[in-house]
Formats: structure tokens, C-alpha cells, sequence
């Protein structure tokens, strides 16, 4: 198996993108702000992957060149097909990073980890001094959960612990994130499962409470960081 | 391979643990809390595999039975050789739990995971509502970091990352743990590496801080719990 044939039924999939064309013209707009010579912490889900397809366009227009540090194995097959060479976050710090968001709000703290990589996603983006979390208007919400559960990544071992913990922290719902292809609990790239938390209110600290239990790897609510610059495409 | 031969092998290595007698001690003391039907979290490290022969002693001598949580695959081996039967923490919630430690100071706080169980050890600890805490006195310190370093269990793909964050908290020294029977780093049993380090003072928050950088899975540091009771064998 080639990573292409990987990354060609990507471009597949998306032509069932929601906002295309929104995503299309943010990952644009992304690909502008590329130096000869950046390393990018390369984002995941469908308008990072909108995005790298732009990136790769400008990088041959301009005749320059990036490397990736890519968050999940599609990111890194879709370098592989597009010809971007990667690092990983062991061997290279970003310049700058990106990647998209779920939910964004008002205070730009974010939900994210639909495709189930907020793990390696969070690890880019606090790596980095500076990042672009690209959205279309679907994703900017008044209140963090409107739509989207918290997605936490827990250790298989610890499932019915932090289950309870959840619940204490007042988490009116979990669900354990099952998927195709496989039978039973989707797998992270890491090895872990996923409970999708709903909270019914996110309170400033809840990040870290969560992060604070144990056998919780990480969870995809992003709060009060700094570092995070939102692109919405109109 | 059977369990068992594993057992023996530390059967053997048992010979050679420090401070064996007033161990037996307390492995004794512990066994006599032993009640028929527990669910017991059995701690990892000498002192625990201890406990656990002076447990399956007493279950004999009494005609009862107990169900066992093991903390490592080393424990669960034990179990298998001894006639103890286990569960998973998915499967049960301990009546009590116990374990050893590395250092245990004057407020109770302890450091463990010299022997690189440290994230399962705290899982069971936090899951219980009361620990016993099996200590030799050379274990009590005024002081934590006196002699040990705080081990950090750390995804691979964040090593470099979790290695600037240590430091920023005030790390005086990091080492990657090696080990022998494999070439390069440790690898735990959850598929993650350990850094040990060294602080020289160690502040009331740190275990928080700690965990709260991205791609820590959890550390030896245990801060503040008040369902621990520390017995010491004299």
C-alpha cells in the first residue's frame, strides 16, 4: 500500500466537505503567510487538509520550500503524497503552526478533536510561539458545547475512573467514541480511547481539572491561551 | 513461558531486597487487614510483592479469599503464581488498596515510580478510598527529592517538549531512563518513556503543574491525598 492511494481517497472524501469553499479560501489565505524555509506544525481534520493542498500549491508557484511537523498519520500521508518533507517534535520546534477547531468562542478558546488527533494537535499548538486556527463562521459558537462534546482522550485502563471523575467535574453526558472499520472503541495513533464529554457549562479551569485526572491523556478543550490567532474565512 | 517463572525469577531477586526483614514486617502487618471478599489494589515494587506473598500466606492459613487489582504485569504475574484472582479497575472499585513508596515526608507526600509503574500506581491510589502506605524508615525523608528524583511518564512524540516544560518548572537536572534487557529508553507498560527529575525544591503544586503539560501521562509525585495512612515497619 502507498500512502498516496491513502491520501487520493482523502481527496474523495473531500468533495463532501461542508463549506468547501469557505475552507478553500482560509487555506488561502494560510498559504500566504508561508517562508522559504518555515517549519509548520501542520494541523488536522478536513480545513487543515484543505489548507496543506493550498500550501503545496504555493510552495511550487514560489518554487520554496517548508518542512511539516505533521499531528496525525493522515497529515503525514497527505505530506508524503504532496511532497513535504516532515520532522517530527522531537527532532524540530514550528516557526508557526495551524490547524482548525470544532468550536471556536468569543474569549478564542476552542473545542476540537472531531478526528479524534487533539492529543498531538494540542502538543503542536502549544509548541508553538504563534498559531492560525483556520474556521468558517459554522464553527464560531457563543458558548463552548453548543454543539460538540469535549473529546478526552483516556488510557484504556483508567475508563470507568475517569468516567466517574467526569461526571463529578458535572459532565451531564459521556459516551465512548466507537467508529468503523473496527468493531468496538476507536484506537487512538496513541493507543487510547475516547469519551466524548458533554458539559451543559465550561467553566474557565475545566482544561485542566480534566487534565488532572488520572489515566486522562489530554482533552480537546483549549482555554485561555495566548498563542492562538483566529482565521475565519466569510 | 509461564507466569510462574517469572515469580521465581523474583523470587530469587527478593533475596536481595534492602531492609527485607523489617519489609516482611509490614507485608505482615498489612496481611493481617485482610478481610474474606476484599477487592484489593496490590501495589508494584518490593515492598508490595512482599506484602502480596505475606497476603497469599494469610489467605491459606485462614481458608479466604480476596480479588486482586494489580498495578503491573509484575503483580499480575505474582497473582497468577500465588492463586490470587484479579480484576481490571474497569471491572471493580477497590475496598482498599495498597503499595510501597520511594520517599514519603512528614505532610504524607510521597514520590514514587523507581520502578516505572508510577501512572497504574496512582490510578489505583486515587480509585481507593483508603491506601496503606508500606514503608521501611529508610524511606521517610524530611524533605522529597532528598534522594530521588519525581519520574515522568511522557508520551515519545513529546519528549522534547515535556523536557523544556520540566525545566521551565524549575527541573534542576532530566535524565531518559534507561534500562537493560532492551537497548535505549524504558518503555513502560502503557507504551510511554520516563524522565526522571530532579528538583531541588519541591513546591506544593507541582504535581498539578506537572501533569498539566501536554504529553505527561502522569508522574511519580503524590501531593496532598488524604486517603493515604503510612505504615511503617520499625
Amino acid at each position: 500500500m502507498r500512502w498516496e492511494n491513502s491520501v487520493i481517497a482523502q481527496l474523495r472524501w473531500a468533495q463532501k466537505i461542508e463549506n468547501l469553499d469557505a475552507k478553500r479560501r482560509v487555506g488561502a489565505l494560510l498559504a500566504g503567510k508561508v517562508n522559504h524555509g518555515d517549519v509548520i506544525g501542520f494541523g488536522s481534520g478536513s480545513t487543515s487538509f484543505i489548507a496543506i493542498q493550498a500550501i503545496a500549491e504555493t510552495l511550487q508557484q514560489k518554487s520554496i520550500s517548508c518542512i511539516a511537523i505533521p499531528t496525525s498519520q493522515e497529515v503525514s500521508f497527505a505530506c508524503a503524497a504532496l511532497g513535504i518533507p516532515t520532522l517530527s517534535l522531537n527532532d524540530a520546534k514550528p516557526s508557526w503552526a495551524f490547524d482548525g477547531a470544532d468550536e471556536v468562542d468569543p474569549g478564542r478558546n476552542l473545542i476540537k478533536g472531531r478526528g479524534g488527533a487533539m492529543f498531538k494537535e494540542k502538543l503542536n499548538i502549544d509548541s508553538a510561539a504563534k498559531n492560525y486556527i483556520l474556521v468558517d463562521p459554522s464553527k464560531l459558537v457563543k458558548r463552548l458545547g453548543e454543539r460538540f462534546p469535549i473529546p478526552v482522550e483516556v488510557a484504556p485502563t483508567a475508563l470507568s475512573f475517569v468516567s466517574a471523575r467526569l461526571r463529578s467535574l458535572g459532565a451531564a453526558s459521556l459516551e465512548l467514541r466507537l467508529g468503523t472499520g473496527k468493531d468496538g472503541p476507536v484506537i487512538t495513533e496513541s493507543g487510547n480511547m475516547i469519551i466524548d464529554a458533554r458539559f451543559d457549562a465550561v467553566e474557565p479551569h475545566l482544561e485542566s481539572a480534566i487534565k488532572g485526572i488520572c489515566g486522562v491523556i489530554e482533552s480537546g478543550l483549549f482555554q485561555g491561551r495566548e498563542n492562538l490567532e483566529i482565521l475565519v474565512a466569510d
